[in-house]
């Protein structure tokens, strides 16, 4: 029988406790729902010194273009406090007209509509003239290491190229429909430390505090506002996450203060001149001697964090008409495009072929008692079910 | 025989090993030496729930008035590293004209000399025209709960009442001579906490970042100073100790950030009116809005050290004029009359009677190979025999 029934779907996923990095059986349900629609479907391991071996799918129907890939994960953020939850979080409960468990809507509840949605195409149309694939990883939720890059440079090195792609994870703030994602802003932490010189706390002179000059700098990364927002995105902002000295020594000036920061921006930067920014900042403040009268520059070093999120926006008009059209004669609302919110994998597969989210309500994602509307789940298989129809449409046409 | 010469005083108390809280030997040898020259001596041990219980020493040469105390502590800081030591930190061993040691400045030191200037004094002179004490504790380097504050309050409530006090601490920078303390700046800390909003770095709008806040009212402490110092004290300085947040994920704006200062105060506050300062400065800029645009202030307590230090000021002219020219006469050096660095035990005894401090040189203290120069330990005895010479010729005249 074919997977026609997201609602069912959705709770076999559920019931697979699949918290990164286990699998927990759930891309292997997944892979016996594919294989009977004609899937080729691959179970790549992707390993890594140090951390967790994580288990990925890939499944492809078709061999030709127009090749459409559908990307999302089937691991989910731990339960939390068990107890708290109304019902059990791998039960896949329905009550209230809602089915609970972890996943429901991050993001199994999209995987479990796409799967219904293919079905049903395959059922009324046969499969479609090109190819469809799902990219599916097990360490979305982890530290993503051994997840989507690796599977898709897996995939790239056997030869797999996309024309386009739907990430399934929740885009909706309260009603479906109400929101696609067309880019995402880009992310950039960075450490500074500031190097003082300890002493007593009577005896400043002899001493270099560096909670001055770490004020000094982290306020230069607070202020002012680096841009006022473009056309497809809100203005870049800038967090300081943390600062900490650690000196437990009423009397003692220490030696030296961190600071970290994280900063969500736009497409007015590019991360190298973002860098260049916060570094030109961090240098004109270390020169203000406002709180260090008389003191030479704050002495100060930067590390970067590694894994940058590049800013990204898809100017495919194909890829999003055919999602917002399917959006609106399913729903009736005209979709927000929008870049808001964190990072998703769609910055890793924008490297690819151009990529678009669409998905559930988020509101109970990482909480107690996340859950899914079942009604929600019956219209998202029909917007992904018309989507589908109008993307081959418009890619074959 | 009596105990004149300080060098051989000084090695019998280093050797010694009276680190915080332990006794070490230090108060039985400084018995010892007291009992020959007349002294009657108490052993006061000084207890308290949750601290180590404090041997001290109270002793008197006298029951007449005009009464003089000399003032210190036998124990010592901690060795550190004494494989760094170039001889053993207890062995009192002479190199280079100088003497090794754990407390060889602060303040065995000065205790060695001005037991050999009482004893030369009686020697010389017979017993002072009035009395001579000795008010010594072992907790002046630890918590400073079991010392000085109860050996004042348990001499007092039998009845002993000063006229001048004289604490042998270091207060030399550089050469012998150069500078008595007159009086002492006040000292008072507190921790600020700011309470903020936890939430997503990629969602600063449902959070209420802490660290914004905290720079704010850091940096109101920080700027402007709060005075431009007096006739007798230097400015008043606030040093920002610690700033703790203790957050590790780069994607999350915390709950709460913490910070602690100390100030060291002149004689234009009290502890109240600083208070009031303080309070008034961030109250002020919890209000600035530039950080947190469109933000209710900014959500802080603040918590006060339960011990400040009161700033004082002697005014007794025979009692700074008698170790001024004592130190004259013998250096040819006029001191300078000084407020400056931390706080002392005076702070205590300045309730009782007017105090002054005078000692060896301060620079090796605390530190590994702690050592005083031999010839100034003769110096240091002629001063303070001259002095007990000068200030009972002043007292009694």
């Amino acid at each position: 029988m074919f997977p026609t029934d997201p609602i069912s779907n959705l709770a076999t996923l559920i019931r697979c406790p699949s918290v990164t990095p286990t699998e927990g059986g759930a891309l292997a349900t997944l892979e016996a729902m594919l294989s009977p629609l004609g899937f080729k479907v691959d179970r790549m391991v992707a390993q890594e010194a140090g951390t967790p071996d994580i288990e990925n799918l890939y499944a492809r129907l078709g061999t030709q273009g127009p090749h459409l890939m559908f990307a999302g994960h089937t691991d989910v953020v731990p339960v939390g406090d068990e107890a708290a939850w109304s019902h059990g979080p791998f039960s896949a409960e329905i009550a209230g007209g809602e089915m609970y468990g972890r996943g429901a809507v991050d993001m199994k509840g999209g995987i479990a509509c796409f799967v219904a949605a293919v079905a049903r195409h395959i059922e009324t149309h046969g499969p479609p003239q090109g190819s469809v694939s799902f990219l599916i990883t097990g360490d979305e939720e982890g530290p993503a290491i051994n997840g989507t890059v690796k599977l898709l440079e897996w995939a790239a090195g056997k030869g797999e190229r996309w024309d386009a792609c739907l990430v399934g994870e929740p885009t909706n703030p309260d009603a479906l429909g109400e929101m696609i994602k067309i880019g995402r802003r880009g992310s950039l932490s960075g450490r500074i430390t500031v190097h003082g010189v300890q002493g007593h706390a009577a005896y400043p002179h002899l001493a270099d505090n560096p909670v001055r000059g770490v004020v000094q700098l982290v306020q230069a990364l607070m202020h002012p506002p680096f841009d006022k927002g473009t056309e497809n995105f809100q203005s870049s902002n800038l967090e300081v996450t943390t600062v900490d000295v650690g000196n437990v020594a009423v009397n003692v000036i220490p030696a030296k203060a961190s600071a970290a920061f994280n900063i969500r921006f736009n497409d007015s930067w590019t991360v190298e001149s973002l860098k260049a920014e916060i570094v030109s900042r961090l240098d004109e403040a270390a020169k203000d001697d406002r709180l260090r009268p008389g003191r030479a520059p704050v002495s100060y070093e930067i590390v970067w964090n590694e894994r940058p999120s590049h800013v990204f926006l898809t100017r495919n008009d194909a890829l999003i008409e055919s999602l917002s059209g399917a959006v609106e004669s399913v729903t009736g609302r005209r979709p927000k495009l929008s870049t808001t919110g964190g990072t998703s994998d769609a910055r890793f597969i924008k490297d690819y072929c151009p990529v678009v989210e669409f998905g559930l309500v988020g509101q109970t994602m990482h909480m107690v008692d996340e859950r899914v509307a079942v009604a929600d789940l019956e219209t998202l298989t029909n917007i992904y079910e018309s989507f589908i129809a109008r993307w081959f449409g418009h890619a074959v046409a």
